[in-house]
């Protein structure tokens, strides 16, 4: 992994507490930056940008660095106090209530990047005020590909913003409600062919138990979820599923639709990993032989032909 | 085809008033048992159990008869009406408001079955009253394999009934919400082992827009939807699925999971069809081609790898 390109990652970093039927976390390792950037962390270096208070665990900072995560982009406010999100699960798990926000450090946070930094050429924009994710590119010098993040929060509060981004990355990730939410069109085909026509030549739409759809030019890819019977926590899963995604790209270095197809599939290996335990608790014990396994899983519940035998 | 094994078929016939976004039609053929048994028709010789009033045009009849389907078992009650659904689907097509049901001679009809019928091998339960499905069960002689599809209405009305049909059959059909509803699990994986644990083998979750989901014994299969930018008219989508999936099972007189699963593709290539025109329209004009086409078009879709290259 030594000779991969870098993947930049800029989102948020958070001590979430979360309750699901199955049990609940107080002050866990948390944010969108942090899921995304150790599920990335398993395919290509990851360089991090967020922010943090004084409050921020030296033994999360110290995890993250053991996943070879470069760490010079993550601000720290020593008087300030880190991001925290409080919130609970019900037995729909798709469905998160959100008891407590507070923004703290992350307010005020301007995204700066390190030198090193400017000349990334896997660039991933995770959730975060879309006015944000434009700094970014605006400090990024001549990346090979952009990918973004969002949630309704945005849409419904920075839309100018958010479509300026999508004018200007190659690859947008939505859920299918948020893609809905920001077209106007009921149907996801026609929703995320809208969003490619505001720019962004690939558009993932994220379905969560119903899985995950590509689109691509004129391609259309639907990868399926793992079936997995007990969910621990579902906080995190469309943040390690784009990890996941931008790690595999960057790894290969290529831009092809095949290997988008395949990013995908190891995006949502991520995600089904990373939702079987707390915060990131599953993500600390997970070995390239899991991701190994848990990708051919997704052969056998997608493939309807022999696998040695692929021809109609 | 013609040393194929015939698929049983019992259901009910109807004519169908339907109006969606994309129009309208007034008295046309529908009815899970016409629905399912065209569908099968493409893989397999169909024979049909159902009942008609006096009022069902000759025509219907002739096009059945066109598709090669076998009306012996189809009951004339020539003093009678056929029975009449009339309903609606506004923009999201998941949802079938009903403007009226008129029973009719359906109301009355006790299924019986021509003696050659009671040798079916391959027998498909179409959406009826259980009570009713189990008095076609009785009149079979020895069956190869047994297919049930259901509804709310049955679960809410007629749960005991369905409980004993369910007890029988090797695969039962249900779309995700009955799933839930049956078993009162909120889980769809949960629920599908629970509706296996309660008698079929193979459970086949049918979700619309997200595809279908084959469970059989230990495996699990999903298969996405065809994505249609246009749908003209839902009605009749899982029962054009269950004949596509039974018609191609019979076909092959085999009942490997390799099987099930090419059935499940085969069954969402007849549903997406189907969905592009009204009443059963579009298979009017279905060719061998277009499936075949379809069938394809699918792998694209599922596949991640190069189709010839299915190692990891």
């Amino acid at each position: 992994m030594e000779n991969h390109l870098p993947v930049l990652i800029v989102g948020s970093m958070a001590l979430d507490s979360v309750r699901t039927p199955v049990g609940a976390v107080q002050d866990a390792l948390g944010g969108a930056a942090d899921y995304s950037g150790v599920a990335a962390s398993f395919f290509s270096p990851v360089q991090l940008v967020g922010v943090v208070g004084g409050d921020f665990p030296q033994a999360h900072l110290d995890f993250l660095a053991s996943r070879g995560i470069d760490l010079a982009g993550v601000q720290t406010v020593a008087e300030g106090k880190t991001f925290r999100w409080a919130g609970y699960y019900d037995f729909d798990l798709n469905i998160a209530h959100t008891l407590d926000t507070q923004l703290n450090v992350f307010a005020d946070f301007q995204p700066s990047l390190p030198e090193a930094y400017k000349k990334a050429k896997y660039v991933f924009l995770a959730n975060i005020d879309p006015e944000l994710q434009l700094q970014v590119l605006n400090q990024v010098e001549s990346p090979l590909l952009t990918v973004c993040d969002t949630m309704n929060f945005w849409i419904e509060g920075k839309r100018e913003a958010l479509v300026e981004v999508l004018k200007r990355v190659d690859i947008a990730f939505m859920n299918d409600a948020e893609a809905r939410q920001l077209t106007g069109q009921l149907s996801v085909i026609k929703a995320a062919k809208a969003l490619q026509a505001m720019g962004p030549k690939t558009v993932i739409i994220k379905k969560g138990e119903h899985g995950a759809l590509l689109f691509s030019g004129s391609t259309h890819f639907a990868a399926p979820s793992y079936p997995l019977e007990e969910i621990a926590d579902p906080t995190g899963a469309g943040d390690s599923f784009a990890g996941g995604f931008i790690g595999y790209v960057a790894s290969r270095n290529d831009q092809s639709v095949a290997t988008l197809k395949k990013a995908v599939v190891y995006g949502s290996v991520m995600a089904s990993y990373n939702v079987e335990d707390f915060s990131l608790n599953r993500l600390r014990t997970l070995t390239g032989d899991d991701i190994a396994n848990r990708y051919r899983a997704f052969k056998e519940i997608a493939y309807f032909e022999a696998l040695d035998d692929a021809s109609v």
